[in-house]
Order: C-alpha cells, then sequence, then structure tokens
C-alpha cells in the first residue's frame, strides 16, 4: 500500500500544472534570459510571466518580485539585505518562533556587530506584543516575524506588528516568512504591511531550488549574490528559467485554490483532532489562539518515546510524518520555538509534526489514525 | 529552418541524460532530504550520488562537494567565503578577465575594508604572473583566477599561479572559476592546485540553477546563506534535488565525453578560422598563446556596426551566437576583460562570441560561416 504522507509543510509533490509548465523549458525552450538574441528573449519573456503569475499571488507589483534559490535565500535575503543596507548602529528583533534559516541569519548580523533581540510568546501562546513594543530602540533597523510557524502552525499577528512599527514611527524594515502561508491564508503584501515577504515554490507545488523575496516598494537591499545583476541587480545569477516557471503555475494554482484550501484543510484538522482524542500519550499542540493556525500543520506532543523513534515506527508502518522541522533535523538541536511554546527539553524532543495537504484524503487521515493508536499502544507497553 | 546555435557558453540545452535523471524527482521521487522518514531518506541518498558524480568529474573528495544556486553561488561563496571566513587586515588579488560574479563579489570585500588588486595581460596576451607576484602580500586572503575566459577562451595558467603561491609561501586561498572548462578540458583539483573550485550545470548540459563549489579539503568559509545547516553548513536552504540529480549525470557525461569533445572543439574551430580569414571586417580576437586556448570559445571583432548589431543581423538569418558575455549584457556596461586584453573602447563594443557545442556540426558552422558573409558584406555597404 502507498504510504500516507503527512509531512507537505516539509515539501509536497510537483503540482501537475507545474510539471507541464517547466517541461518545455526543460526541452526544447531551452535559453538564457540574458542573451539578447531570440532564445534568451523567450526565456526572459516566460520569467517575467512567472514574476507576474507570483506577483499576483500575493498582491504585489510584478517588478517587485525577486527570484531566489528559495525560501531560504529569500528569508536570508530580507533580513541579511535590510539590515546590512542600512548604515551605522543596528538593531534586529526577530519573532519567538522564526525558520532556522532568519534566526541563523540574525545570528551572522549578531556576528557582523548588531545587537539582536528575539521576541517571546506569552503565557497564553500569543506573540508578546508589549516586549517587542519594550525591545523597539531607534536604531532598529530590520523586524522579522513569520506569518506561520512551519512547527506549530500558529498564525502570528503580522498586520498587528506593522501598526505598531507605524504607531512608534519606527523605520524598521519589517519582513514576513510567508512560505508556509501562501496558497493556504488570503495573503497580500498590503494588508500584512510587510516590506518584504519571503515565499517557496516547493512547499505549494513548485519545484525545490526556488523561491521569491517580494517587496513592497522600491528598496535598497544588500545583494548576497554579486555578479551579472540579474533581479534588478538584488540577486545575480543565470536564472533557473524551468524552476521558475514552475513556481509562477504553483503560485497561480495556489493562490486561485487558496480559498478551498483552507475549508479542506479545516476539515482534515477537524478530523484528526477528533480522532486524536481517544489516544493516550498524544497531545496535539496548538500554541496560541485555536482559531488563528495554519490548519494544515499540526504539532504532538508524544509519549512513550522520543519523536524520532515514534516517526520511525510510524514511517515502518506506512504513515510519514514530520519531527519538528526538517531543516532542523540535520542539526540534532532542539529548536528554540518549543521553548518559547513553554516545553521543556523533553517534551521538545515528543514534538511530531502532522501536515496535510488539500490532496490529503479523510481515508488517508483515518489510516494515520489508526496507525498513530497501534504505535502509542505499542510504545507504551515497552 | 532550425536556427543555428553558436552561444552555447551562454547556456546549452539539457541533455538526455540529465533529463532522464531529473524526471522522477519532478514525479514520483519527491522528498526533502532533511526528513528523517523513507521519501527523505530516499531524497539524500540522490542528492549523494550526484555528490560523486561532480567530484569524479574534478577529481575530488564526494564529501567537498558543496551544491549552490549556480556558477555566480559558487564564485560568490570561494571569493567571498574565503575572504569573508579569514580575520583581520586582509588583501584580494582577482585575475584580469574575470566573470562579472567574481569582479562584483571583489567589489563587495572593497567596501567592507579589503584591498583589491586587478591581475593585468602581459602585451603578449598572457596572464602577466610578475605583476601577480609583485601584488602579493602578507595578507593576501584570496586569489581568484578563472580557468578559462568565459569571453575569449583564454585558457590561464592556475597550476603556475598554484607553484607561485606556494614557492611564495602565501597563505592565499586560490579560488578557480572553472564554469567554462569543465567537459572541455581535463580538470583535476589537485593538478590545479586550487583550494576551491566553481562549476556550473547549465553550461554542460545539467539545467539552470544549480552548481557547485568543490573544496580541495575541509575548509573554514563564512557561508552566504546561512539556516538549516545543509551541505555540511556551508549552504543552508532546501536542496534542489531534481536539478543536483541532473548536475550529477551531466558532469558524468561531460567527464566521460570531455576528451571526444575537446577534439571535436578543436575540429570546429580549425573550420571556423579557416573560414572567416577570407571574410573583410571579421577578425577572430585570439588573446594569449593560441595552443592555449579553450576551442568551443571564439571571440570575433566586427567592423561596420556594433555588435548587438551585428547580433541582432545574425539572429534574423537564424544565427544565434553571443556578444561578450550573456551575464554582462544586461548591464550595458564594457567589459573590463577587453580593456585587459588590449582592446581601446570602440573595439569592446565589437566583440560577438561564438560558442559551439561538441554537438554543433560541420554544415552548420559552414551555414554560419556563409550568413556572417552576407552580413559582413550587408553592413560594409551601409
Amino acid at each position: 500500500m502507498e504510504p500516507i504522507y503527512l509531512d507537505h509543510a516539509a515539501t509536497t509533490p510537483l503540482a501537475d500544472e507545474a510539471r507541464e509548465a517547466m517541461l518545455p523549458f526543460l526541452g526544447a525552450a531551452w535559453g538564457n534570459p540574458s542573451s539578447v538574441h531570440r532564445r534568451g528573449v523567450a526565456a526572459r519573456e516566460a520569467v517575467d510571466r512567472a514574476r507576474a503569475q507570483v506577483a499576483r499571488a500575493v498582491g504585489a507589483d510584478p517588478r517587485r518580485v525577486v527570484f531566489t534559490s528559495g525560501g531560504t535565500e529569500a528569508n536570508n535575503l530580507g533580513v541579511l539585505g535590510a539590515a546590512r543596507g542600512a548604515r551605522g548602529d543596528g538593531a534586529v528583533w526577530v519573532g519567538p518562533t522564526e525558520h532556522a534559516c532568519v534566526r541563523a541569519a540574525a545570528a551572522a548580523l549578531e556576528r557582523e556587530g548588531l545587537r539582536v533581540t528575539r521576541g517571546a510568546l506569552r503565557v497564553d501562546g500569543e506573540l508578546d506584543l508589549d516586549a517587542l513594543d519594550r525591545a523597539l530602540v531607534p536604531e532598529t533597523r530590520v523586524v522579522a516575524l513569520m506569518l506561520v510557524s512551519n512547527e506549530l502552525g500558529t498564525i502570528h499577528p503580522v498586520s498587528c506588528v506593522a501598526a505598531l512599527l507605524r504607531a512608534r514611527g519606527s523605520r524598521a524594515h519589517l519582513h514576513v516568512d510567508a512560505v508556509q502561508a501562501l496558497g493556504k491564508l488570503p495573503l497580500s503584501l498590503e494588508e500584512l504591511g510587510a516590506d518584504t515577504l519571503a515565499l517557496s515554490a516547493h512547499k505549494v507545488g513548485g519545484p525545490q531550488g526556488v523561491g521569491a523575496l517580494v517587496l513592497a516598494r522600491e528598496l535598497e537591499l544588500e545583494p548576497l549574490l554579486h555578479g551579472g545583476g540579474q533581479e534588478g541587480g538584488l540577486r545575480s545569477g543565470t536564472e533557473n528559467v524551468a524552476g521558475i516557471v514552475g513556481f509562477g503555475a504553483a503560485a497561480e494554482r495556489a493562490a486561485r485554490e487558496q480559498e478551498d484550501a483552507l475549508r479542506r484543510l479545516g476539515e482534515l484538522r477537524t478530523q484528526l483532532l477528533a480522532g486524536l482524542e481517544p489516544i493516550e500519550g498524544v497531545h496535539p499542540l496548538v500554541i496560541g489562539d485555536p482559531t488563528r493556525q495554519q490548519p494544515g500543520i499540526l504539532a504532538l506532543r508524544v509519549e512513550g518515546a522520543p519523536a524520532e523513534v515514534w516517526l520511525h515506527h510510524l514511517d515502518a508502518r506506512g504513515v510519514v510524518v514530520g519531527a519538528g522541522s526538517a531543516c532542523q533535523a540535520n542539526k540534532r538541536e532542539l529548536s528554540p520555538t518549543f521553548a518559547a511554546a513553554g516545553l521543556d527539553e523533553q517534551q521538545a524532543r515528543q514534538v511530531l509534526r502532522l501536515s496535510t495537504a488539500a490532496s490529503t484524503t479523510p481515508q488517508e487521515v483515518e489510516r494515520a489514525l489508526a496507525t498513530i493508536d497501534e504505535v502509542a499502544r505499542e510504545l507504551s507497553r515497552l
């Protein structure tokens, strides 16, 4: 039997639309968009069509879409590019549940002499806005807050933070990691009030190796990659034409189907929560307002064995889930997100993540629940 | 009639081997290599097979292959990563014909306070080794020299520079852009004596959006992209599995067919040079020892109109060529390579580049020569 894949937040299969859009550019339509001859012009036009598709998905100006090699580069460019672009003394604030790529970018800035403050969650699991307010200083260059926690699914109040920054007259650049939001939540750069938004293709049915940083307006960012001046000088390097075209198609589909996807993910979540309820030793970990969650992501605290042991037991029985964040997995470090959410070290080692797609079926969820129940019983006997 | 493509140094079509290797990873075999479950492990194994293929193509240890988003990122990581990784006062030396991505990386280091010296060509077109020797100082952190000029085809004496650095007891990191060498010249990291080697997939029949920095041994480089710690911590971000697998297949093919390719490219070059000889107003631009040229790249100085006008005339007649470097094209700037080669500004605007592949046929070259002759006559009449 085909395994049941409940790790869509780590990566999700390529959408048919994306594959079909890509294939010509892996075949007869190859070209370097920087070439001024016909092959180059055709490749350039394909990249610009994809740029318009990605822009539309987040309500942005196509000229402000900077294609990158993925979400990590997009987040790095948003945070490092804005912080390094500004001169003088500096400070940076990062949210309490940021992805490793935002945390590590902040750590790089710290080594470069900037002061970094990490946000906190309140006891109720909501972002501590008062602590952010206290942390803001005139020299704060960047405030980085993810829209959806990849580990917990919590939706953070980005537009509220934008309003706070405006109210405080802060000139800080607001960078938003929207990697786990695209295609799941309504997404408008303007409504969020963000200066930059990071997106990843392979989380929404596009290929791996492509992402975008979307800018609210023309911005002076210090590039990470220097060279031929592609992407308006903000990101040099020959464009990954096939990948970008695939991302465009996937972003268009994600935006078109977002409303349906949100509803479907909500139904699957309801089914999961109800089915998990009677299983002993398995506790949904919902941090913050339960109505402000990206419903495709559900963290669980599991007893009886560390999350990784659980994961392998489930995997052996044909149910594929995540443990914390895939990106964290090679480091064998505990994610600070769990500490921010009030878990102690032992509890943090017990977090599994189930992440569904709109294509996940109720039958798959049912089978997954039965398997989780089996594993829970087995591990409790050990 | 299908246009004749003589711009393979800008980008070359995806090899069948690469496409076939990639398709499963754009289909059923998707997975995030950082995931510890079965899908993740399978993706990780595919990436590691490609790592071994790329390593073998340059005689390196697979553990020392760092996949990047392309040649630009590989060159940036080699230059910036080595220069930033070192502490204290610093200087950098870059070759006289470096690609924009190496020159721009050096310019970024200059803004960060390092001293940058640019190499020179002697009157005979050879690298001025004495000038390099004079430029070396104890605090020289990086010496960056491309193996093959993308604009001229000139092969630079990298192993000679490596010997010079050893003789001087220099601790400078030797970074080599080998983007236009892979698959055309025998390529051994050890024989070159380089510390790092930059490669690009789409110049050798792999996909766009993938490249590699190959290290001669374990090295402390400051990463450009921070995050999940992929690629041994030197390059974070979810791996572009399909792209990497395609690169692996293309690199294996490039290495296997390198000897044949070199011979074929030499034959095509001989045919081109003989056919161009009688055409008035078209002058092959061979800089340095004519026996030390990558034969797939032939620059021409054309009279009667700027290179871009020539390019469009040829394009309209079904012959696709490059003007200088594609990566330079969007900037409308003159490449400093041509100044280094002794051209004045007007001459530098007259450079076309013909670049062949082993798959280019003598019939195509013949047709291209006839078309160049036509355009030369037409433009001389204007």
